[in-house]
């Protein structure tokens, strides 16, 4: 079926140019996972006293590498950070999730092979898998080019990297971003992959980031929380949430300034705002990926009583399957908007709610705005990238959340497609 | 497009015989609301001294008609029911949702014109609307046509009631059921419309059951919600909430058996349990008719941490996009519903969840049951009516929910359809 091999309308014509980062080397290669012809392993290096931060699937049946993640950067944080090299290892083809207690020895397998292969700390070994559930991770046939990794690591290898984790994606996700830390300037770059969900390859969303700014460890924890809110927890392609996601950001400090050590730093904000941009750039490409999009459609919701009320209005509207389908078929139906926000179970003031597609003012005051034309609507609908604003007139509570249209080709690519 | 005037395959050959109700009439006629040539106006007329009950949608937009029911139901329940007849007057065509200011003077018209075309209280007299949003309800073709129907009211007027209401309904909806009082005999029978949610009609799920048990007014109210939630809140078709979903029923009490005034009454349980199995009856033709559905599919749950919890997790199964994509393609897809099982939030454990497919047991123990195999689950998956079965291993809570598939129809009719 065309519409399942299509790559995304949104894809860029190439790969970005990442800025090289200062203790990171990366290389991938093919172990025969799954997929044939294609590299399947990615091996990251990272240099000696690197910050480690994650954040991880709150599913409630995390698949092994996430537990192994979440349990070694802990122990990191309990206060007992090994000094050495860090690692970290992906494969894509077979997510080690659903696969009982054998499930924990292959992700050890595969961190340990990874941290003997560049020499690091078993302790700073972190792994991801990505791929078909149920079945067992074939550790062997990643042990077995382990080496060859370690031999061809190159601090140029993003575009390998990013490719070798894809599972269902149409195109590889990069992005990177200098920002300037008071005279010295840090570098950072990452890439992700995850387009949905589609069986059997869970499309999983996976992201790495390296820098080389020097930021200490409990904060770019709390700073990478805080962005991963406004970027990979704001967008949404089906609602559905795999058992495997991982964001993981390592910090190599080689870039030259001194360290930053808490949020008061002059340059803390500024380094945390450069993350959260390649955090959201990553993540739009997540969006723009989405199985059978056709439609980037930002959603903001003003008005609301906190931002959290806000971003869970924003979603209940960017979840439903009525606005989704409504956006594939260039409707402008803002009812299903109203609707949407009904749904939430967050405050709202019926009458006092405010609709825009752009700059068309579509709804006010609980009534279709009296300048509003619907011809107006639907050409504004013909647009490839949306923006819908939504005020709920209760409260100062914003939010940006970011989603794609339900097509009919994500119908084919999750039902016509047989396992 | 012929996926969207084609008939539900579970449409039901003819609508059900359904009993005679003592103390409830029905008329239906054509006001023009909206739809040409076909009747769009239900009126009943209830015997005086009725009990009345009524659960409405959670929605924070709920429509003019929603906020009238609940205000005079609670006013009811203050303390004042007035006691001479009730009327109920629903119209199709038009929603009377986000009608601004002007939506409470179209609920109140229509109210108090089936009021005086029966002679009951204005108190006692409810209306739900569905169709349009955003259009201000013509209460005057309403209001005209009143006279007519109360001229025309018949006891047996049921399919005709049934078929008023419709939107985008493929079928009439009536069931029915007669439960012995402790000798007494008495009737219960209702009908329901809604099929998803579809624009500019929205297909709000409106439901109306009559009885001539006796049944007191507070017991009444206390009985439907428990039966609301073990029918009309655990059916799910797009996961999607009308602003004007309406549950209302009336018990005239006059089968001749003497009042149950409290739970503790023998004859309440069987009472309750015919009002029940009328309530699921109704909610499963209303997933049968789901936009586009092909399959019927009943979820689940057992071993969770209370009964609410496990009615979550089988909600987040049955709204799951990638779960109704597999039961539409047919794919036993198992890992997906491990996905739907993590991100409910609930508690569950990994490596003790159970899936069975019917009877065949699909996975145990974290893992794909030694015995499973996939073409088992593949053939399971041809049949129309599935029943999926979790254990999540955690506590002795259960539920049941009721789910169809996500089809290419759903797209078209909800995508391809301009308003």
């Amino acid at each position: 079926m065309a519409t399942i091999t299509a790559v995304s309308p949104f894809a860029p014509e190439r790969f970005p140019d990442l800025p090289e980062v200062r203790g990171v080397r990366l290389a991938a290669g093919a172990a025969g996972v799954r997929y044939k012809g294609r590299d399947d392993v990615m091996l990251a290096e990272i240099a000696p006293g690197a910050a480690l931060a994650g954040v991880f699937t709150r599913s409630k049946t995390r698949a092994a590498p996430v537990l192994l993640c979440e349990a070694r950067l802990a122990a990191r944080r309990a206060g007992a950070p090994a000094d050495g090299k860090a690692a970290i290892a992906v494969n894509s083809g077979n997510a080690n999730a659903f696969t009982g207690a054998g499930g924990r020895d292959g992700a050890e397998r595969m961190a340990a092979a990874a941290a003997a292969a560049v020499g690091a700390d078993p302790a700073n070994a972190l792994v991801a898998s990505t791929g078909v559930i149920g079945e067992p991770l074939p550790a062997g046939k990643i042990e077995a080019v382990m080496g060859d990794l370690a031999g061809r690591l190159d601090g140029r290898a993003w575009e390998a990297a990013a490719r070798a984790i894809m599972t269902t994606d149409t195109f590889p996700k990069g992005a990177g971003l200098r920002v300037d830390l008071g005279g010295a300037e840090a570098a950072i770059a990452g890439f992700a992959k995850g387009s949905g969900m589609i069986a059997p390859d869970m499309a999983t969303m996976l992201a790495f980031v390296f820098t080389d700014a020097p930021v200490a460890e409990p904060l770019l924890q709390a700073m990478l929380a805080a962005e991963c809110d406004r970027s990979f927890n704001a967008i949404t392609v089906d609602g559905d949430t795999s058992t495997s996601d991982t964001l993981i950001v390592a910090a190599t400090g080689l870039c030259g300034a001194a360290r930053i050590e808490s949020a008061d730093d002059p340059r803390a904000a500024p380094f945390q705002a450069a993350l959260g941009g390649v955090l959201r750039d990553l993540a739009h490409q997540v969006v723009k990926d989405g199985e059978g999009a056709s439609k980037f459609c930002a959603v903001t919701v003003t008005g609301a009583e906190s931002d959290a009320a806000a971003r869970r209005i924003g979603l209940s509207i960017a979840n439903s399957p009525l606005v989704k389908t409504a956006l594939a078929g260039e409707d402008p139906n803002w009812g299903r908007i109203v609707m949407a926000v009904g749904k939430s179970g967050e405050a709202a003031d019926r009458d006092r709610l405010t609709i825009r597609f752009g700059d068309i003012l579509v709804a006010e005051k609980g009534w279709v705005a009296a300048g509003y034309r619907e011809a107006d609507g639907a050409d504004y609908m013909k647009r490839a990238e949306l923006e819908i604003a939504v005020d709920v007139g209760v409260g100062a509570g914003a939010a940006t959340v970011w989603t794609c249209d339900l097509t009919h080709a994500y119908v084919s690519i999750n039902a016509d497609y047989r396992s």
